[in-house]
């Protein structure tokens, strides 16, 4: 048997999975402990055994209605479906610095909610004589860690992922409406300021932009973490004329400027742009609460990609 | 003869101009100014003589290589080509505050580098029901005023007009190089720091976004003002490896966090964002310096679109 630091590479992964499954056809998981050369399972078996990528996503998608999907960005994007996972590690944006951090915490599999690749599809082609790519590519490689995008899917979950881990960090969650998800009622009127510090203490965000009043008062909040088409932000805003739109990442050429104008009219939406990363890493962190039952012989670890910004 | 409040109506406009056209050809612009019926025209009249929407635009693309372009979306948006011109205005984004404006200086003609519609292409079908795109309508018909978008010309003047105007109340026009117009390289390192000030100062900008560290030297700086696609922008960060590399208008999972892997990996390149509109304004303020020469009887006021954002 290999030691413990190489077990992990594609072919030992692949042997190991394969001896696993056979044995435990044979013979059942009860004996399986006392086969002593499997003692380095000891710690995932009987009720943790190991699981590969691909059954760690396949208990995944049995919790997302349709799933499925015939076209998603949630692919696996580095690594293979059959090699061992050794930790799970959650974060929107799977960063260099979120790479190293999960090789150092023994993970070898990122949920990140967005591209590693710098584009929402996750092409490569445009990529392969950047220096970064490579890099990240080879880091990637090194550590054996593979990526699989967690975005679409868990936005399909009912209720989303992101906004309920989102509406529980703010202390929402008791305004969220299975009919309309997106659209809060809050029971009385709160001042945007009051709404503005919110976000920043309970999401940790710095500093956060508002095309709008800090004194006026919302009851009705349209929640668009993350980023969101701005077509699809402005018909929202024409449809339920929130008293704040509270957004992830989004255009200043198109939505912030529909915004700016309906003011101007005398419109009463304002728009919060909380920046993309920080607007959906509770809803990230949510997903280790949410998958850690699931998968209880694997560690699970929110690694929060954070703020790429200083507002100077 | 209708009373000049009325007379750029559509109609009237096609009748004077019809009419002065005529006129000129018949007599020649000298006798004009004896001619009773049209002393209204005496302050353009014979140097600086009453100009369409259409000929203001003729003017400009006379300066402008390759005009005119196939494909541009340098198209008129409002008004017609007929339209006696009482008074131009410059702006980045021809917000409502900014028609506002323009009416009360007695403008009607906008001469715009972005979208008055929310979207680049300035499609429309999507908005028509949509209250503030029918407002801002109206009040354009209201006063009668034309759009015209100046972009990609102004971008394809020799040198760029947005660049240029941008250099100019920097202090750097020194350093552009008509070899590689948006890469500059300052003489001696300055700090970031002292960059991000100057920006501020200079282009009147309460808060922008870094991405790298304020201690940081630059003598390398690519000037990306406005929108530029990511992976224009990612490309041409890998070619030049700028110290420093200033954007309007960029995507945070896209530019944003190849800057911020590249920093991580031990790349140099800082990323600050301006925010689009504030960042093209000394551009469009250039445009009143070099077009007010070409049509010497038209008053041009360049009103900024300000920024759109409060930091909070």
């Amino acid at each position: 048997m290999k030691s413990t630091k190489n077990i992990y590479s594609d072919t030992a992964n692949l042997d190991r999975r394969k001896f696993l499954t056979s044995v435990t056809k044979a013979v059942g998981t009860s004996v399986i402990l006392t086969f002593p050369r499997l003692s380095f399972a000891g710690k995932f078996w009987p009720k943790n055994y190991a699981l590969t990528v691909q059954q760690v996503i396949a208990i995944i998608l049995k919790e997302i209605p349709g799933a499925p999907f015939a076209t998603t960005v949630d692919q696996l994007r580095t690594g293979t479906m059959d090699q061992m996972v050794t930790g799970i590690v959650t974060t929107t944006f799977p960063t260099l610095e979120v790479i190293e951090q999960t090789a150092k915490v023994g993970a070898n599999f990122i949920i990140a909610h967005e591209t590693p690749f710098y584009n929402n599809q996750d092409e490569t082609d445009w990529l392969e004589k950047d220096e970064v790519y490579q890099y990240k590519i080879a880091l990637l490689k090194k550590h054996n860690i593979a990526i699989w995008r967690f975005h679409d899917y868990w936005h399909a979950h009912k209720p989303d992922g992101i906004l309920m881990g989102t509406l529980s960090t703010l202390g929402w969650e008791k305004y969220y409406n299975p009919e309309n998800p997106r659209l809060l009622t809050l029971p009385n009127p709160v001042a945007v300021k009051a709404i503005v510090a919110l976000t920043k203490e309970k999401l940790g965000i710095s500093t956060v932009r508002l095309v709008g009043d800090l004194k006026q008062n919302c009851t009705r909040i349209y929640m668009a973490l993350g980023y969101m088409d701005s077509k699809r932000q402005i018909a929202a805003i024409e449809e339920f004329k929130p008293d704040l739109f509270i957004s992830g990442e989004t255009r200043e050429w198109e939505t912030v400027e529909r915004v700016r104008d309906g003011r101007r009219m005398g419109q009463k939406t304002s728009l919060l742009v909380l920046s993309h990363a920080v607007s959906e890493e509770a809803g990230m962190q949510y997903a280790v609460k949410w998958l850690q039952p699931k998968v209880p012989g694997i560690k699970i670890t929110h690694i929060p990609a954070k703020n790429p910004f200083t507002f100077v």
